[in-house]
């Protein structure tokens, strides 16, 4: 297996920085929209166990990348909560039902996942069937304040005065809101890994919005608890997990220690500032503008150059976007993204002491002994 | 004068922490409607001297602010340049005429501030008349990577593609676009200091979308530009200026070095990281979050004693939001806002020595040699 992921997000040696996309499956790609039609809606191309490892699937049959990442929605527990979801065109998510009064928060219960979210499951035994040990599958789930944040406002929102109202006026409703979600997401992450996710990625996409004080006591604590739920080896192997807060760059120190395996940066931090004020305890992922991805293949391999130059040599970053690849964004971007890092990583590699110089010509690089070979897509 | 702001702009002793407001005038307050009602549109308010002083002098009426801010747009300079501003109602402004090539570049001049822009001046010389020194009155303006961002995407945006785009393929020309607005701005913010402005904030709404190399680069080095030519003094007063990169809570210690004399914060940095990060050299301003209005006035009372408390003992805060009051604000909030303020932060302001417990019953608390009185509102 090409275990370039699993191994940089355990900070051991790599021959060059891999890379994977958030979003990587999506609107972007023809063949997607051609599932998506197929399916007649989002929501019924997520539960539909073979459309959803299809399209899966179908970034790893145009680009060498390094990893799959389940195809899905972080909305998953709130709809099989009942609240009611659908997608509106062009608006996005909506609950027919939200959260807003304690007694609205007293009728939810805690999805079985292998039951109410089966479907999920089933895409990720499919996708793993026929990646065949290719690249490591990454599942997900959204962190307890987002998913708290679409169930209270009833959709996506500018400024989330319900939510922030909530979170003032009636902090401890909130946090029994919270508490349930953290349950029903630990279950869910634990029944990905046992299905065969073999890394997983906790989206908290809104957590960004809040104070100081108030991240730290209704995203991370959250976020932590299920962290420290979940395994951290299945079946003799580890189980990494990556924790991204967008616009959280001034919180990376606490959230490296909430027991997670890496922190996800959006486009706003510097890697090597953000390398120094993790130290060694986690490794980083990100951090392209997916704007960048607009520009020519030129400039992207410029912004890539620079990125990888942040983080510097050695292992521990994980090539990603700061946030989802948008749907106006050529494939040939993409390709010629992913190519950049190819070219341009293995120079941070180099076993210690044949890193003095970038040496394309060089092929036989001494391994520091003691470390594995992690050459190639086996 | 009440020169509370002036006085802890420049980290001298205040009896008690000013506060202010961003967007203070305005829609939260009814007799803000019937102004803007009368003036049939925004850009007529904001483009007659008589109702633009109306209407910033409308809060001071109400609540014992210590400070004005002139009532204007961040776009007056664009619409001067001759880009066509309109104000579509529930969208925000666009321009008929965004800039997307050189060309357009090349076709912009610098509006004369007293000829193009004479009705803000004149709107600054009616509220210092009115004001009759009461308080003293913030002039503004825009920085010129927000200024442009609107100017080449013609509206607001969610992603900024255009802006970004230039940014990425066609730097050079984006300079050119920014050094002239840096030209254009620094002439506006001479005239208001002129016309009677008594200290200056520039509002970079939208720096914080950027790398944190294209932030130095395309937002800060040109905010910086600004404040270097501006005059430190206007008739023998220091003339304070305050920058605010909204997101911008990475670069603060960056910001701290451009020579203002303080940094906005938004709310979702923490004042006692951001005071230690910045150290001694500047001012910080901030950071309610603005959602916090729509809670109760005892939960807005007691995240306004956090905020004070996380900033701590001594001089150099100014109480400010974290972003503008939204419309849907009730005013007796906002006056709760200050009367928390007033309430509780002259214990962070006792002379050293005396500053052991918080008294409210010590009345004559004994001020540090050489320092003079601030107190009341004279």
């Amino acid at each position: 297996m090409n275990d370039r992921l699993l191994r940089a997000l355990a900070k051991e040696p790599v021959d060059r920085t891999p890379v994977w996309f958030m979003r990587q499956a999506g609107r972007y790609l023809p063949e997607y929209r051609a599932v998506r039609e197929r399916a007649g809606s989002f929501l019924a191309l997520c539960s539909t166990p073979e459309l959803a490892c299809e399209v899966t699937l179908q970034p790893l049959r145009r680009f060498a990348l390094d990893a799959a990442i389940l195809f899905s929605d972080i909305l998953t527990i709130p709809w099989a909560m009942g609240l009611g979801l659908e997608f509106v065109e062009g608006e996005g998510p909506r609950f027919r039902e939200p959260v807003r009064t304690a007694a609205d928060i007293g009728r939810l219960g805690v999805p079985d996942p292998e039951d109410d979210l089966g479907f999920v499951m089933d895409a990720v035994r499919a996708v793993r069937r026929e990646l065949h040990g290719r690249v490591p599958l990454i599942g997900f789930a959204g962190s307890p304040w987002t998913l708290a944040t679409y169930m209270i406002e009833g959709r996506s929102s500018r400024d989330f005065v319900r939510a922030k109202t909530m979170l003032i006026e009636h902090p401890r409703e909130l946090h029994r809101l919270l508490a349930l979600l953290a349950a029903a997401t630990t279950g869910y992450l634990v029944a990905q890994v046992r299905a065969g996710a073999q890394a997983l990625m906790i989206f908290d996409t809104w957590g960004g919005i809040l104070t100081t004080p108030a991240y730290h006591e209704f995203s991370l604590e959250y976020m932590r608890r299920i962290v420290r739920r979940l395994p951290r080896e299945h079946e003799s192997r580890a189980v990494p997990v990556v924790l991204f807060t967008k616009g959280g760059g001034g919180w990376i120190e606490s959230m490296a220690q909430s027991g997670c395996d890496a922190v996800g940066l959006d486009w706003t931090v510097d890697l090597e500032s953000a390398r120094a004020r993790v130290g060694a305890r986690v490794a980083l992922q990100g951090n392209l503008d997916p704007a960048t991805l607009l520009a020519s293949p030129a400039r992207i391999r410029g912004e890539v150059g620079r990125i990888l130059a942040e983080y510097g040599p050695g292992s521990g970053h994980v090539f990603n976007l700061g946030h989802g690849i948008t749907p106006d964004v050529d494939p040939e971007h993409v390709g010629a993204c992913i190519d950049a890092v190819h070219a341009l990583s293995p120079e941070y590699h180099r076993a210690p002491g044949s890193a003095t110089k970038p040496a394309a010509s060089s092929p036989g690089t001494v391994r520091a002994p003691g470390t594995t070979s992690s050459s190639g897509t086996s």
